[in-house]
């Protein structure tokens, strides 16, 4: 009987896991012998009980990794591959730009591994897309924590002691967690601004209800498959230039300007900061690049110039419930396009027959 | 010429400020010379430059407290009374529930106190009315703070991964603060619910889009000038009973249960906490009181039963900016009743013949 393993994340304060309850029980339906590693859940607010009642068989971190088939939501370290099984296949996030030896290492005891940065962002693959999945929660959540840190109201208030003008939000970048940033400072009652180098982006600014500031670059910022491209030089200095103003205007900005192994491009200067009016917040979505505001520090809340810099690097993190499921529901409808039903269960087809697994297999350089 | 004083607060970790520059301006602007203690609204974020440009002088603590009229928005110590011109008027909150010689210290210098909690609920009294100007402020951050502290989404959240329910929010409690509450868990798509022993309050309840809960306790907890009346203990003992499976179900729950200068009911007992899912929130706006629920620990958050139990005691200190606007704004509304315009300036009027200024002025028992 092919086995799905999932054991518990190692990186420290990581609260997710890589399956949830109601997703065994679809696997477990399927054919599938789900092992889980106790305790795995814990953080997400998932216990091994509901796990058990949903038909896993919870066992250690070397049985979780020993399966057939492990899903992790982190980086696997040195000793997670070492105990993964020679020729298994693992699902998961790499998060390595530099080679730092784990792609060799996984490939060196003959892994399949569908790298989860490498789904192809294609309507087909939508539902498999874990970046987009986890952007979006990190959209949502980087407004609530906007929200708790600034010094006044997020909607207009109409009292009879005098009344509260909406906060003025300005949100960098209309990806998916921009895009959602958006969604839920319109949501609170914000006036909301938006800015993307990509002009097609627009149509989706203004449908959220936010108004779309237009700098006219000479170039546009759309790249191959979705992702943001960077800009010339040229053009980034006076895309600065131009968006100083309104983000000085700016009580709040939320930044998500990460291109994938980059350093973040600084869209918000320091000068901007010293500009804006006391009390205000900047969240920085790209803090773990770096920040698009250099002056971000990475995992702490710090105030600079009177204002907040937010420099949270693992929002999904902070909404463990729902990012896991997510996450769950992305990995089951991967399995649903990796396995053929066989005679005695579920069977492994070639990875290589899927566009989507064939673009997302790790392969030797 | 006479003087409006405001001092800088002196109770720790209080942000807020008596007045603001645009008040100021407007006080000036009526004739007063207004005083304000250097680096009085830093934590609001109104600056001393700001007050000095609106028109105001400034000046140390013992200049500001010796003014003709002084407004303060926390209670005033023993040695801010000592430093009170006799004779002189007050606007301030008391808070004082026992007899700790506040009162005394103040008749015995001969201050007319305008105590800011017995401002009338009338409409005419709405714009000064303080208690309510904060508790609105309140309800709005203690949804903050809950959506910041749970582990999973407000809204309803439709994606290819899978769809997150929208959070069952319950708000204890109709009153200014709860309505709040409710309003702003709404903005945030969460499907709330909300109960007040005032059976009048339905409709309001459904008028901002949440469900009324209706109990049948075999009596009504409206009490005199729009306050809540304290329960008997049968009908306490019923309302808990009845609540608590409402209770359980809820992912958020908002107490907003605070009567002035009494315990406050408890209304969410362990045995709730115990069944609600892990990962749920309880905000006990009432933990200054003992909280609504006996597992709130005051000025602190905690986790216990798997739920985050989240005791702070002084949410309008938290969006300092505007809540200090609010309180600006009631108190200019205020000196509006209370001064004529003479030939050389604003003169005091009789605090006796105003009904509101007779009501809240401090008298010897």
């Amino acid at each position: 009987m092919m086995q799905f393993g999932v054991p518990k994340e190692t990186v420290p304060g990581e609260a997710r896991v890589a399956t949830t309850p109601d997703v065994v029980k679809k696997l477990v339906g399927k054919g599938l012998a789900v092992l889980v590693e106790r305790g795995a859940g814990d953080a997400a607010g998932y216990h091994d009980d509901a796990y058990q009642q949903a038909g896993a068989t919870l066992t250690d971190a070397a049985g979780a990794l020993g399966a057939d088939i492990v899903a992790k939501v982190r980086k696997p370290s040195t000793d997670e591959i070492a105990a993964l099984k020679q020729g298994a296949v693992y699902l998961g996030l790499l998060e390595t730009c530099e080679d730092d030896g784990t792609q060799a290492a996984l490939l060196a005891k003959h892994i399949q591994v569908v790298q989860l940065e490498r789904i192809p962002r294609t309507s087909r693959a939508q539902s498999m897309d874990i970046l987009s999945s986890q952007a979006n929660i990190a959209g949502y959540r980087a407004v609530i924590e906007a929200a708790a840190h600034y010094g006044r109201f997020f909607p207009l208030m109409m009292t009879s002691a005098g009344s509260a003008k909406p906060a003025r939000v300005v949100v960098l970048g209309a990806g998916v967690a921009g895009l959602q940033a958006i969604a839920t400072a319109r949501r609170l009652g914000a006036d909301v601004h938006a800015y993307d180098v990509r002009p097609e982006t627009k149509e989706q600014i203004e449908s959220l209800g936010a108004k779309a500031i237009e700098l006219d670059l000479g170039e546009s910022g759309a790249g191959e498959g979705g992702y943001a491209k960077e800009l010339s030089d040229q053009a980034k200095a006076k895309q600065q230039q131009l968006l100083a103003d309104e983000l000085a205007k700016a009580h709040v900005i939320v930044t998500t300007a990460l291109i994938p192994c980059r350093p973040a491009p600084v869209l918000v200067p320091e000068e901007v900061v010293e500009r804006m009016r006391e009390g205000s917040v900047i969240v920085d979505l790209a803090a773990a690049n770096g920040g698009n505001c250099p002056l971000t520090e990475k995992d702490a809340v710090v105030v600079k110039h009177g204002v907040t810099l937010v420099g949270h690097t693992n929002y999904p993190s902070m909404v463990p419930g729902d990012a896991s499921a997510f996450f769950a529901g992305n990995i089951a409808n991967l399995l649903g396009i990796m396995l053929d039903n066989g005679d005695d269960g579920p069977v492994l087809k070639d990875l290589d027959e899927d566009d989507i697994t064939q673009a997302a297999l790790l392969r030797a350089e």
